[in-house]
């Protein structure tokens, strides 16, 4: 699995776990709720920037959202 | 500071610890050093594959880089 693949199983687990929809995460997050799918489906090579807004609506912290077995080398 | 910043001062310091140059981060990552140089002073909103080959160059994790309170909300 690449980097853009766990970046999206990641999200989309912490999403479902919060009892989000794409669509909350979206307004939340102020990320397009199109660009979040294509997140998700690991089809996006998704910037620091992005990856902020979407950890931050996901009310956890960088070091909490990347400290997941998946990530390791 | 913003999250291009942190990111700039994260790479910067870890690359200082590991006493590589510039150059030689480019070199073993595959990035390019002036995109590194702009990286280190917070210039560019770099994306999670190039997160990743600069974090596997200074041999670390993803949990480890970002485990930093710099990086806390």
């Amino acid at each position: 699995m690449n980097i853009k693949e766990k970046i999206g199983l990641k999200v989309k687990s912490m999403r479902e776990e919060k009892g989000f929809s794409i669509e909350h995460l979206a307004n939340i997050s102020n990320v397009d709720r199109n660009y979040i799918s294509d997140i998700e489906k690991g089809q996006r090579n998704v910037s620091i920037t992005i990856i902020e807004k979407i950890i931050h609506a996901l009310d956890v912290d960088f070091a909490t959202f990347f400290n997941d077995k998946s990530f390791v080398k």
